[in-house]
């Protein structure tokens, strides 16, 4: 019924693997007796405190059951419906939410920029700004930027391009929103310290993700700053994330935070892209399209690999249009669960594609 | 760290339990293996053909975690944001979710009616319609009715008077909404088919609630036309609530059919509540409210009697404002975890309470 | 083609109305040569500035075309979307905008207050934001009050009891919105000055009509504090309510606020109301329903009555439901183009018709 | 106090002209006595009846103040709050409405696609279309399409061009909306009835401008199909466009479309904009930037001659951020108040600017 019984390596996204086991236990071990409901039971007091130390300062969150959920409220918190918000042209939000930003503001324009990797541009953020600004009541003025990490192409911000996009955001009087949907393997990717990475960078609101790195379904809505929070608990409420049996999302959270299990599983998922990247650029044909620092590797190969890794039931994305060949992009992506053997039958399978295809000089291929 | 481990017994609400020993092993047997998200794994195929099977008929049904999700999402399909819906006036959309259905159908008005024991009258319904429509532009036509199944006050609609309100909406155009975040209790005490008491009564969109009944978070949005769904599934995801493991809701709400657990739930529920109102309304001074007909309990009673429950810690709802005392209208909800020694030791607590008063007859109490 | 020559005569609102002629006269003047657009002209800077003496304090004012913009961009810069509004149930802003204020706050819930000849209580105001308070989270907690001036009604606050209001919700954290579609009908009546009636009263966003008083379409969201404007330019532009010709609309404005226009308009308006009220009382059977203190006539009167204005082709309006007779509530407008011979046809009217009727004893006519 | 008054001649946009001299004084004339309000008036059955010749089809019209008001409202009846709408990137709707249709339909999404001369390219429609089809559930879906005629480039579509749009839209079961703030001025370049231009064409829902034509503040909604109207009159009344006094609504637009005056005015408008081209065509140096095709020409122009037209106080719009200076696009706007000798003013201005310049050779303004 699973993947894994139909004989299938699934690399096609990161939330298509299982929960983590660590965070089911937590959610079998806090089912039993009675709580509290809507989040005045013991495990949503203990996630706060816990937050505010792995963050180190003082904060409000809210968790949600998804991304997008997390996202659209966070932003509608720092963007009023008269405003727009200035994010990457390929940002998730603006590409696969289905309009969830412009629901939750009720009605906020987004402006997406064209990116490197997903990453923003600090010089094209300081001009968008300045051009709004001229064109006055005319358009939707900026309130908020929004930047992802690690990107929806598989590359992390370093903290001082973080820095010096909320440095511009700040001297303009607009709030700077992090989507960390894949946040650990950034974080993990940096090394450095979650408050480093967010509100010592310059971070007033963030989506910090933990489905896609071994959760069920849990996320949370970050914002620092206590004073800016205007109606982020009614906004939860009314949005219909409030859940009442809320322990079991506290719990989730609570588990992926303890022991460190966030930062090593996010620690295996990159691991695991980079054992693919460094295995597929050794293969003549296959191209590695944006540099590997996460844990998605964006591929484009012959025709001959990707039939044989269709063949041989390795699932994957197709990232463009069109008929799956030799333009094709292709998206893997890793995850906890993702084990050393698939990447490397993957790898293999692929290599002897372009060996028996003839189309790669022998030499190349003789070490293997 | 829970209410038992605390020595209370909690009848505050019925989303204090936790969850269903079968729903809790469905979700951890589901987790195993990677699957394709966004509701594209074997469970939420699965799903939807039991629910087809359960109401009889097809249907369009998206999973959400909150019955507040449900509502809005419900009601969003059926009411343009120029429309109002009509409620009683103590329904938990017009009185308990922040707004909810204000946000998701951007701005709709509802129109809350006085009522009995949460039941909607029918000629006030129909006058009411009557007329709105004489006033013409000036106010928000209705769209939407919605009615409570079993109601706010622990009341259960009978079929004929189900249909008795959807034959006046539909005489004037406008959808029929069962909030039924009780749903089962209501359908145990009425005894007829999940056909008869929805669809075939002229109910045209249902939230179907779990979480009250044994889920961990697990509701659906029911649309019974498929003709009407417009949007309904744009509109899930731009709220937030579509899962990426979406096999986690499924598999709960799965089990939850299975084997009539949500109706095995549910009776126990309700015979709980039946043996709570049956022990309460023996002791003089204790007033039941409301009649008993699902699994919640509204009465008041001397303030001895409070003190004395309070004191044993048992745990209740207050649901009137002011002091808690002999005027106050206090709520005891029943769950599907509840059990019999947990009731007769509220009622026990009581009498005892009002015997050592010694307010109450003697005679009365000789019998005990 | 107009009432007049159809031989009718109007009392049905005061927006049947033409348009004062030193106001039509206005608007032809300042319809020479280019101006800039967009309120970048001469007529939209003189008309801040003027707005700046009559209120006698610093503002910020953006005119609209009808009354429910102007109370739906006033209430939309007080309110958020999660937020409710506290008005008399009767207030215009709930019964006859079609859920503007709805849309406008994207989708803020109002609660309407029963009220006594549409002022509301200040002491039901104090408990309803009490109770609301208590509720948290499960209620779209209070952010603004609204209250008209004159009422819906025909009645006027006193300074002292829109002082009270503003006092309870200043203590809540709650802005005061005054729906001032009559405003100067109000103003004239109590005889204070504009500052005196608003923002010294602790009015914060001012509705000030003049539609109904003269003007073409011609009304102005005021906001007292400017550090709480918030977006109202861009919700404005936004909303479609930014003429391009902005000229036309400060002109009608400037000439309303010139020579006193305005309040002579309202002193007529008033006094023929009084003069109607006066010769209505004077007839047994006919019952005037409210106190008479702005230009807004309420009134029963029999049948005969009744037929015999209608028959003499007097308009007004029935405001309850159901057929024109005894029982049914009768609404007089009067406008500052109302006349007096028009004010004694109908009474006139009226009076002969009661004597013809039989019913009224002789002697009470034998004076008249 | 005007542009006149200060000798400056302004070409700024149509909009800085004054109400046309014939429908000035409809409206005054339409100011003599009572009449019914909201839109029960004999001007605006009129009118109705009057826009159903003129398309020569049946139709619902809703007359508003402003362009952003039509647009908005007609994209809000056509595009559900999960939509998107695609337009030219440089469609009015998309950069200078603040936000106007968003905020109207609740959310949807626009979709800017680059054109040439503000002119959509049927081929990247269909391309478009298509690739949002293969995002499913990730992308608000295209219900809409808005076209600009004419176009804000000054470039009019032919009705082959219309159709073709249009034919690719109803195949995907989407809507064409057409932004006509300046309707006339194409329809008088195409010389075809206002049938063949709009639904003829396939064009569902057209925004109808007459105040860049001469009205004070007058457009219209229109929608050609009856059975797709869905909610705009109470979309049009709750937004704050339905005015009491309507007749001062229709009584501009009945005079617009009486003796074919909007045929005239445009005529005229857009033949002083050909004159102006002519004449700064001639002119080396000045470079036309798209074909001039209705009422705006734009242009580069040397330092030289942007410094003399300035001085001589002629008055433009700078279409492009940065200095006023060689490379800066201008953009010059007729009207139907434009003269003769403004515009030959205007080339004479610019012309002698060159020849002091010097740096135009002699020979060729010999022949002048």
């Amino acid at each position: 019924m699973t993947d894994e019984e139909n004989g299938e390596w699934n690399f096609a996204s990161d939330n298509v693997a299982p929960v983590a086991p660590e965070i089911m236990a937590a959610i079998v071990e806090s089912n039993s007796g009675s709580v509290s409901s809507y989040g005045s039971d013991p495990w949503s007091a203990k996630l706060t405190a816990r937050l505010r130390e792995v963050f180190e300062t003082d904060l409000v969150a809210y968790p949600v059951a998804t991304g997008t959920a997390a996202n659209a409220l966070a932003l509608s918190v720092i963007t009023p419906s008269y405003g727009s918000i200035i994010c990457a042209q390929d940002a998730h939000i603006n590409t696969d939410e289905c309009g969830a930003p412009e629901f939750y503001t009720a009605g906020a324009k987004l402006i997406g920029l064209p990116s490197t990797d997903g990453k923003m541009s600090v010089d094209l953020l300081e001009k968008t700004i300045a051009q709004k600004r001229t064109e006055g009541l005319q358009t939707a003025q900026p309130h908020a930027v929004s930047i992802t990490q690690s990107t929806e192409w598989g590359v992390v911000y370093d903290t001082a391009h973080i820095t010096a996009i909320s440095g511009i955001a700040a001297a303009n009087d607009i709030s700077l929103h992090m989507d960390g949907a894949r946040f650990a393997n950034g974080l993990v990717r940096l090394g450095c310290s979650p408050a480093e990475m967010t509100w010592k960078a310059g971070v007033d609101a963030l989506s910090f993700g933990a489905t896609k790195n071994g959760a069920m379904a849990a996320e949370m809505v970050i914002i620092f700053d206590r004073g800016r929070t205007g109606g982020l608990a009614a906004r939860h409420k009314r949005a219909g994330h409030l859940w009442s049996k809320a322990r079991f999302l506290s719990a989730q959270l609570i588990a992926y935070l303890e022991n460190d299990l966030w930062l090593r599983n996010a620690a295996t998922s990159n691991a695991m892209a980079q054992r693919l990247a460094r295995g597929l650029s050794g293969i003549a044909g296959v191209h590695l399209i944006h540099p590997v620092q996460a844990n998605q590797v964006f591929a484009t190969m012959p025709q001959a690999a990707i039939d044989a890794i269709t063949t041989a039931r390795f699932r994957f994305a197709q990232w463009t249009r069109g008929p799956l060949g030799e333009g094709a992009l292709l998206r893997f992506v890793t995850s906890y669960s993702t084990t050393q053997s698939a990447v490397d039958a993957l790898i293999s399978c692929t290599k002897a594609a372009m060996i028996a295809n003839g189309t790669v000089a022998g030499i190349k291929f003789e070490a293997i």
